[in-house]
């Protein structure tokens, strides 16, 4: 990548590099501290694969005590800290820098307590997002939210970055799921925040640490929301004629106060690359195509469909499918979870993830195809319309550095009209690296000034994942 | 109230009043801006009537722009400030002290724009919560969270408290439906945090202003999320013989996975009083009687009935009603609605607030009759069932210091007992000056330390309501 530049490195501290190795070895052991360049390498990048950095050292505590007592130490030896997940994030939120020790939860992957009859569960943060609904699925509960890379991601990735998913329309995104959280701050001291009821008195900071991209604390355990999944659920295929018919279906569907669980949409490139991934049976000869899933127990069922029907028909959709089988179903959503890759096998691609009302969606997407065209680039758009959120993919080719750069480009411009419409830079994948920059469109700097003032009461020295979130200009400065 | 000290007055400032009071006067006009002790009086207490204290002035600024030169000046003067909404607050949020300004927001009284496509409204803190539904209502929209008070309550008191209503069982809490505030710092500053969209970019410094209880700023606008109404809804009465069948029934419903509007929870001494006011039908001879209300279109509200009335079946409800008109529908909520002003004809009472895991409302409500029991007091329970939020009402004579006392030492061991099984002190009434020395019992030194860290962030020198929501004890010093 080109236009994002990083922090100063702190070269004394890569010169104690060996003193603190030793220092974490005496902690940890020596298996659960990876020192060889080799090894490191592995945590040189995340899902947004642009951006590599080969960490000082990787550390692999196994419980919450063993993170304080790492903190604790590296506390003292100004190392930067960058806690790491599965390494999914598409904003290079686990990115690390040279001089940073890269703090990896996979062996906090205990899933510690299960309550059905108060709906929560307590895991620790390494476990996988699917990991909690596989535990619970056998008394008909499940997780709610489902970033496409459920298999992969953990909870302590999907905490920092507040994530979402196709089902998050019904049941909100990570804020809305968690009850509590157990961190360490940089010091080592251990804090409960939350609990397993509702808001607790005081301040929400709850509600501040999830999003707050590592930058904070270290999470290591949380409580989280398990729902009773629903009797049934059935998705439907609607294709239009044109992205205003389509965008408009979705703002009557959403205008009218029905919440399907969730309502994607697929334009012409996009259902062409994922039709030949997936045999899903999306219809080719539509310019937008709405998957729109519903569920409940079959009345409820047949009640939703034969309104969103009735909705959609002043809309004239040239295609209405509803699944008749649990294989369709599954078919239709396979198409769209791994409409990613598949857009990966025949195109490099940058995914954005912006948000806006959606009433202003057919008038966003034009502007978007206008965008890409004027500097040449094909886009696909694939992303979750009921609420909103964006996800073009601008096409390009990775080995020519003039279409990288004209794709970041207009990756930029098309952030700025999702904010200029009033809406936001990120709904699900964080800023990280990537949108870091950008945070100057959508926030004054008093605003901004604020929100570091509030990291730096969590971290004065800025030693936390430092690099991502605050454009690097107009940072208080801290000492070493 | 005799257990609840009061911090420190600056007598400095109220031998500077005069001065202040013609500052005041140069900005806002000598309307706006109450001098006279008399007409100071109006403002000494809010529905926590026990504490009173005349503030130094009350000014009733017009605009956003007026509160900021009314905080900027006042910031050079060293006077606290205390922003008022209606003066709803249970637990002592507007009480002022006397060397504290009250910055009312009466006038800031205007629903700035509805944006019915993206379900959204503007508008300044100072509305009534009922008058943004009643703004909407006409085109089938509603505000969702409904608090008894809402009549009178405004959305700014609201955003302090985070405060809830029966209806939030389904719709969440005033945190889940507000999407952006303007809010004045106290140096003036005016800043605009999140959006007309979801979960903004940065830190969700938005769900940290919700229920910072005026601690942090004073905010003057508000983005909130208007819903469709649903095509119809109705409620149902069940009676039980005991507390345990009818706490294991609402258990077994929210287990299901099955979220009715709301269900709420009497027992027999609330439901004796109740039904005196309200002529709502209400059994006489349960020990427990639940309103369940669901909503939705007519298939979905007699699928939803079935299901509910299914699962209660093994809980052998001795009465059971299915409300058969609106006329039937009205009686039983008025019953509910007025439950607070019909016990206050026959007796004084302290409402708690606490919150706990639906799972263990029988065991608690034994323990809160046993607790009452012990100080000779009597007590009735009426409260928001479907999310374990308790509002025991300790009954006692006002004029009785001795009584009073008890009620108040009764109410704390209840709050105990509350964090002590999972739950918390506060659903939806805050921390106020009531419940401020019980959140140790919560949160740790080192939790509360965060939390006061933060105020420091925005307050540093504690002048924006500083009596309320952390214990006196173990304070940041601040200079004056």
């Amino acid at each position: 990548m080109t236009h994002i530049a990083m922090p100063a490195i702190d070269e004394a501290v890569i010169g104690r590099r060996d003193e603190i190795v030793a220092g974490l070895v005496a902690i940890l052991g020596a298996e659960h501290v990876i020192a060889t360049e080799d090894e490191r390498r592995a945590y040189e990048t995340d899902a947004l694969t642009a951006y590599r950095a080969v960490p000082l050292a990787v550390v692999l505590p196994g419980s919450t005590e063993e993170v304080s007592k790492v903190l604790a130490f590296l506390n003292g030896t100004g190392a930067k800290v960058i806690a790491r997940g599965a390494g999914t994030s598409l904003s290079g939120g686990a990115l690390p820098s040279e001089d940073a020790v890269v703090l990896g939860l996979a062996r906090l992957n205990r899933i510690v307590d299960i309550d059905y009859a108060n709906r929560v569960a307590r895991v620790q943060t390494g476990v996988t997002n699917v990991n909690i609904t596989n535990a619970v699925a056998g008394q008909g509960f499940f997780y709610a939210p489902d970033p496409s890379s459920q298999l992969a991601c953990t909870i302590g990735g999907n905490i920092a970055m507040n994530s979402g998913g196709a089902h998050c329309l019904k049941y909100g995104v990570t804020t809305n799921n968690i009850l509590g959280l157990r961190m360490v701050m940089l010091d080592g001291t251990i804090v409960d925040i939350g609990g397993s009821e509702c808001d607790a008195a005081g301040y929400d900071l709850l509600g501040l640490v999830i999003g707050s991209e590592g930058q904070l604390g270290v999470v290591t355990e949380a409580t989280v929301r398990i729902l009773r999944a629903a009797e049934g659920a059935r998705p439907m295929l609607m294709g239009f004629d044109s992205a205003e018919s389509a965008g408009a279906c979705v703002a009557a569907i959403i205008g009218s106060g029905i919440i399907p669980v969730a309502i994607e949409y697929m334009d012409r490139p996009a259902i062409k690359v994922c039709e030949a991934f997936a045999h899903a049976g999306y219809p080719l000869d539509v310019e937008a195509l709405l998957i729109i899933e519903v569920e409940g127990s079959e009345a409820e069922i047949a009640d939703l469909i034969a309104r969103i029907t009735g909705i959609a028909e002043a809309f004239k959709p040239s295609t209405l499918r509803i699944s008749q089988s649990a294989t369709e179903s599954a078919a239709i959503w396979k198409g769209r979870k791994s409409a990613f890759g598949a857009m990966g096998r025949i195109a490099d691609y940058m995914c954005m993830d912006g948000v806006i009302p959606t009433s202003r969606l057919p008038e966003v997407l034009s502007r978007i195809t206008a965008i890409c065209e004027g500097y040449g680039l094909a886009v696909a758009n694939i992303f979750h319309a009921g609420d909103g959120n964006l996800h073009p993919l601008v096409l390009y080719d990775m080995n020519d550095p003039d279409q990288l750069e004209k794709a970041e480009l207009a990756g930029g411009d098309i952030l700025k009209v999702c904010v200029e419409v009033g809406g936001c830079l990120t709904g699900e994948h964080g800023v990280g690296i990537e949108k870091r920059e950008l945070m100057s469109e959508q926030f004054t700097q008093v605003d901004l000034d604020q929100q570091m003032q509030v990291k730096s009461v969590f971290d004065p020295g800025w030693k936390l994942n430092p690099a991502k979130v605050f454009p690097l200009e107009g940072r208080p400065a801290v000492s070493a």
